[in-house]
Parts: structure tokens; C-alpha cells; sequence
């Protein structure tokens, strides 16, 4: 793991590294209480990275208001990571497809359970490296991630028993209801109703497959990128209270 | 109105009255801040009554934690009321259908219809008796109710424009998809997923059938009875949000 830049604003330290050739952003109270420190993994959009503002919103806020530790790093052929040849022809194949009159639902399950093939080992290494460092430490983990994601979360989440507690959502059953059915931690499930991209039957069958006792499903009206605000307040209070030592 | 008597407990003052031949309690901080309260109907469920330990635990956290006002009065057949012959038929009658093998949901969602219309106009009339009074006043309202309290509640809430945000759920749409298309306040709608007595997509379409912009689902895991404690905090945040003065 090496650092590349360190900076502080309003509180929080952000550390800006590379593990191996990922890149990634570490965020930490700058005033740090003892370690270890809850550590939330976020997981970006498609398309976006690791210093999307949605992210960086949400670790400030996961750094100042539950003095958590959080982190994200780029998925690939995203942010700071070269161009995957395959996932680009994939994409290319898809759109050509959805235009000519297919769901592009299935299609976006496959290309999530393909990438997910490379970030699951990643996410875990990120881990390990993470939690080595004396400001952080080993303590409880969580993960947060929609969309793009969830579709990687849910292998993720299933794979890694470090994983106390997750905030998943705007994904379908399509590609990840067997690894739903082996996550067992309490999730936090977001859905909007009227999602264009994922199918409102494939958000509630995901929602439906998680083997989980306590698993709460927030459905909102509005499209994918709709969730309201509010949604955000109840996220931190999830991991705040799931992810207490 | 006539009160029958006072206590108080926590900070929390209990009046219990009639209205009519209507008996209820009124629950209202005992150290008053200044009126108008928000005043909060609270609707018991089947087989309950305006005391139920549900309803009391509910109503005391909104006096002390909030500092609204909340009522809740016995709907006919319930509590201190006399039964009604029709209903014990109806229930009697719809015993032996669901015996035979038919579906309960449309029977319940008949009934419900049937005690409507009574409740409707008796809680109208709560609503005017209690913000005459000088230590409620004339505030914003609001209306929970779940199961009996949802299928009653969706009919008040929808003819009654005094209200400005409503808890429902644990109900379907068998009975009240149009009045909850005139439904068009915040809603906060409570799903048991595997709920016994309300089919998952009856559920699902009563919350799809309301007008509100903001709307939010929350379903969890469990029968019709084991709604998590954690979504009473979740309800007095939203009430606290809504009602506002």
C-alpha cells in the first residue's frame, strides 16, 4: 500500500493511496479516536469512482458523525484505472442489443457478475491493507454500495465474513440471487419504484433472496437516481448502530 | 366531550372522555408548551382498543419525546363499546367462509370498508372536539395506524385535509386503492413480508395506489405481528419531521 497525498478538510483526514495498481481514498477522523475503528467500504456507481461526490459525501459524514473509517476504491476500467478491452466490447454488445429491443436488465447482471470476478479478491485485499494501518485497525466492517455497487456488493458481502452489515440497493435478483442467499448480515435494502433500469420484481426478489434476519427493504417513488436525501440520514444511523464496538 | 378523569405519568397527562357515546384518551405533556400542539389520531387495531399497550407506548413516546398531543378512541365493537350485531355476523360468516377454504384478505378488506364508514365521520369529529380544547389547539395533524388502524385509516386520511402525514401499513389494497389514490400527504407505509393475513402484493399495491409524492415503504421480515421495535423511533422522527410547527 502507498500513500500518494494527504489532506485534511472539516475534520476528516483523506488519504489518497494505491494498493498494488488500484487506486483508491481513505477517509478518517483527523482527530483519531483510539483505533481500531469501524471501517465502512463504499462501492461507487457505474461510470463514476472513487471520489464521486455521492461517495464523498457520504464518508465525510460517515467520518465526522460516527467516527467511522471509510473507504473506496476505483472499480475497474473506472476513475484512475485503464480501459478493460473485454468490459468495453461487453458494453458496446449490450448497447447495440438494448437498442435492438432487448431488456437490458439481464444484460447489466451479467456485465456486474463478470466485473464482480475481479473486485471481490480486490475489495478483500483492501481490506487486509486497510485495516494493517495503525489509524484504522482491526475493527468491525461494513459496506455500502448501490446500483453498480450492489451488483458487485452482493459477492462481496457474501465472500467476506468480515462484513458486519450492509446498505445495498437499485440492483435486481438477475445475477446475484445465489450469493444473496448466503449473506446473513443485517441489510439495509434501498429500491425506488419507479426504477428505469432495474425491474421492480427483480429489486423485490433480490431484497427477497438475502438470507438475512434482519434485512429492511426502503422503497421511495422516483426513477434510479431519485433516492430522496433522507435515505442518507437513515444510513448513518444503520451503521452507527450495527457497527458499534 | 365529556372528561371522566386525569392522570398523570412520566410527564405525560391521560384524560380519559366520551364524545357522544364515543370513549377515548387523550394523551398531552404535562408540562404544556404553548398550543397549538400537533395533535396525532392514533388508529388501535383489530381486536384492540384505544389502550392497548401498542397504542399507550406510542402515544406516551410522541407526548415526551416529541411533544405532540395524541387520541385514540375505541372503534365501534372494540374496547368500552357495545358490539354490533352486523359485525359479529359478518365476522362469524366470514369464519366459516375462510373454513372453507376461501381467501381472507377480501373478506377483512369488505369488513374494514363496512367499519369505515363509521369511523370516518367519529374521528372527523375527535379531530374537531380535541383542537377546540385550550391545551391541544388547533396544530397540524397527523394519523397512525397499521392493520384495522390502516384499512380505517386510509379512508380518514383521504376524506380528511387536516392531516399532513400518515403512518399506514400491515393492510392491502383490496379495500382502499381509491380512496388511497386522494391520499396525497408523506406517507410512511409498514410491510411484514411474510405477513399471514395480508398477501405480499396486496401490500405492495396498496403503498403502488397512493397518490403522495413522498412515500416511503419500509418491509421487513416476520409475521403480521412482528413489525421491529425500530420502527417506532423511525415513526417519531418522521411525525417530528412533518409536523413541525
Amino acid at each position: 500500500m502507498r500513500f500518494l497525498s494527504a489532506t485534511s478538510s472539516d475534520g476528516v483526514r483523506e488519504q489518497l493511496f494505491t494498493l498494488d495498481d488500484i487506486p483508491g481514498a481513505l477517509w478518517t477522523p483527523e482527530a483519531a479516536p483510539a483505533a481500531p475503528l469501524p471501517l465502512v467500504l463504499l462501492g461507487h456507481g457505474g461510470g463514476r469512482h472513487k471520489k464521486d461526490p455521492e461517495v464523498l459525501a457520504l464518508a465525510h459524514r460517515l467520518v465526522r458523525e460516527c467516527g467511522h473509517a471509510a473507504v473506496c476504491v476505483d472499480v475497474p476500467a473506472h476513475g484512475d484505472r485503464p480501459k478493460v478491452e473485454e468490459y468495453d466490447r461487453l458494453a458496446a454488445e449490450n448497447q447495440a442489443r438494448v437498442a435492438a429491443g432487448e431488456e437490458p436488465a439481464p444484460l447489466i447482471a451479467a456485465f456486474h457478475a463478470l466485473v464482480a470476478r475481479r473486485t471481490v479478491p480486490e475489495w478483500r485485499a483492501v481490506l487486509d491493507a486497510v485495516r494493517r494501518l495503525d489509524h484504522v485497525g482491526a475493527g468491525p466492517v461494513g459496506y455500502w454500495g448501490v446500483s453498480l455497487g450492489c451488483g458487485l456488493g452482493v459477492p462481496f458481502v457474501a465472500a467476506e465474513p468480515r462484513v458486519r452489515a450492509a446498505v445495498l440497493g437499485l440492483g435486481g435478483a438477475l445475477a446475484s440471487s445465489e450469493a444473496a442467499a448466503r449473506i446473513t448480515v443485517p441489510v439495509r435494502f434501498l429500491l425506488q419504484w419507479h426504477d428505469e433500469r432495474v425491474p421492480r420484481d427483480q429489486g423485490l426478489a433480490l431484497y427477497d433472496a438475502l438470507a438475512s434476519q434482519q434485512k429492511t427493504l426502503h422503497a421511495n417513488p422516483g426513477g434510479h437516481a431519485e433516492v430522496p436525501p433522507s435515505e442518507q440520514d437513515g444510513t448513518l444511523r444503520f451503521f452507527a448502530r450495527h457497527l458499534a464496538r
